[in-house]
């Protein structure tokens, strides 16, 4: 019998997470059936969509998330033994699954890693993984940059914005990024090549703008929603494209009765911008392309990421919690 | 010499327009020069974008817009004697033009219209001239509506939404409209057959949208903004589409201080919706093909046209002011 631990929802979101919305449960797995595997969770994920999405779950639902894990038994010709495989398992240290009678909980098919070489197994939970995708189509489709182009990305020091800008870099584009510390900014600047990086905690946002994107904005990258988008789309040049691939600034309210802002309406019509919402999972059929591109640039040192990284599955919660508040830069990850 | 008549900007406007901010100057025109043409105003628009649009040009302006006029005198080929003619001569009763020598202030180049056979030529106003196109190519190119699918108008009993509502039903769609009077609504659906048409003043919109389009939303063409819009996001379904075409709910606002709503952003990210601002000149090189598609549907009885005719030139500013304040049902013209 292999004991196991499980993050529950134990009572529903009310603004910013507590410790009380969380229980963690011990609970034993069956013997292994036929076609099943077993798996051990090595890292696992912790995310801003999961704060939204968990109020569609009943309380009592396990945490939903993805994770890296070892398949330490196996009945599955697919997933022998010893594998590292990806799975949204959610916050779970152990799990028995059947890959050919899948819970309905799974947004993706587990699948077996192709050998990392010298990078971390943990970047398929970051830039080889679900973040590596939604900055490459999230950007790339949505935005349709072309070179020269100034790019604004907000929340650019989280998992996904920071790669946004090293992809626009690599594009050819002038890359100015709002995050929430010095400490973020400088990263951004110094590591990862951004043009510009502001505390927008602390700076003037029109007067930075004006200065680091003098010819205006042509492509926004939107993590968080909320005024500061407001004052970017005041900015951006005929023909501006937005992709809204986060509301993190409202991700703590009540979404039946969200916040108000300034107007974006008037400022879409002038300029004829395009703004547009979107989930990673559109892109499902193509996210080996996602993948080959982002491991290539990373390979070749183009793409630099990094990881907060917290100790023990019984401090997910405190995870979770930490980069909701911006503790995080690069990916937040639990390693077991 | 020809006496001619033209409402000057005479003071910027602030919130609504008033009487005060227009001034009818007298002139006298010069003798017509080689290839130059005199015409005569006999139908002037006044439409919403002239409130926002007016604030780009210097107090002294004579006031922007469209007319359809008639030929009383020319010395170039083109515009024969007696032939009628768009041009955007702006609020001016008489007008010399140099086509080989147009001015800057010429939006579109003056156009010899066809024969309109029993149709007036106050169409090329509306359905049949820049309303029409923003209609035809704003609705179709940027909502890309779909057979069954449902559609939702604000400003509905206007120049522009009357005729989006029309296209829908040609193109298979549920159509629902708000307006801001009961008789605009029953013109809605006995004249113009939308399917649902509510008085936002009065309704429920969110109940009425819930009993109108109980299969949720799939496109939205935008004329006012305002929270009615955050309203009908809220009720869209995954991959909807959303043409903003106007903002009336702002343009009496000052410009640099918007109006704050509930902030449309998550709604956009969670059903994957798009939104993109337009201005019609962009499609100015098709602008033939929306006319020919227009006028077959005009001809064929397909869609329905109603104007609000104010008489005499001397009233142009009211026509404008009660236009802005949704006094009119269809286009709002001037008849001089």
């Amino acid at each position: 019998m292999v004991k196991a631990k499980k993050f529950i929802y134990a009572k529903a979101f009310q603004g910013q997470p507590k410790s009380e919305n969380f229980k963690l449960e011990e609970f034993e797995l069956p013997e292994l059936k036929d076609d099943e595997v077993l798996c051990e969770a090595i890292f696992l994920s912790v995310d801003p969509y999961m704060r939204p999405y968990m109020s569609r779950f009943p309380v009592g639902s396990t945490m939903i998330g993805g994770q890296i894990a070892k398949v330490t038994n196996s009945k599955h010709s697919k997933f022998p033994t010893g594998s590292m495989i990806y799975g949204d398992f959610g916050w779970q240290t152990h799990t028995i699954f059947n890959p050919e009678n899948l819970s309905e909980t799974f947004i993706n098919e587990p699948i077996v890693l192709p050998n990392f070489g010298n990078l971390p197994y943990s970047y398929a939970l970051g830039c080889l993984g679900m973040p590596g995708n939604t900055a490459f189509f999230g950007f790339l489709e949505i935005c349709q940059p072309k070179k020269g182009e100034t790019v604004v990305i907000t929340g650019a020091a989280g998992a996904v914005g920071c790669l946004v800008g090293q992809i626009a870099k690599i594009k050819g584009c002038i890359v100015v990024g709002f995050a929430g510390t010095d400490e973020k900014c400088k990263w951004l600047t110094n590591e990862c090549q951004f043009d510009h990086a502001f505390n927008y905690k602390t700076c003037d946002i029109t007067k930075s703008l004006k200065e680091a994107a003098p010819n205006g904005i042509d492509c926004y990258f939107d993590n968080v929603g909320g005024e500061i988008s407001s004052t970017i789309l005041r900015q951006m040049n005929l023909f501006g494209r937005v992709s809204v691939c986060g509301s993190i600034s409202v991700y703590n309210e009540n979404m039946e009765d969200l916040p108000k802002v300034t107007i974006v309406q008037p400022l879409l019509l002038f300029k004829q911008l395009k703004m547009e919402g979107f989930i990673v999972s559109r892109w499902k059929s193509r996210f080996g392309e996602g993948f080959a591109s982002m491991l290539n640039w990373v390979k070749e040192g183009k793409i630099k990421y990094r990881e907060t990284v917290t100790e023990g599955f019984e401090n997910m919660p405190n995870a979770f919690m930490e980069m909701l508040n911006g503790k995080n830069i690069g990916k937040a990850i639990v390693k077991i």
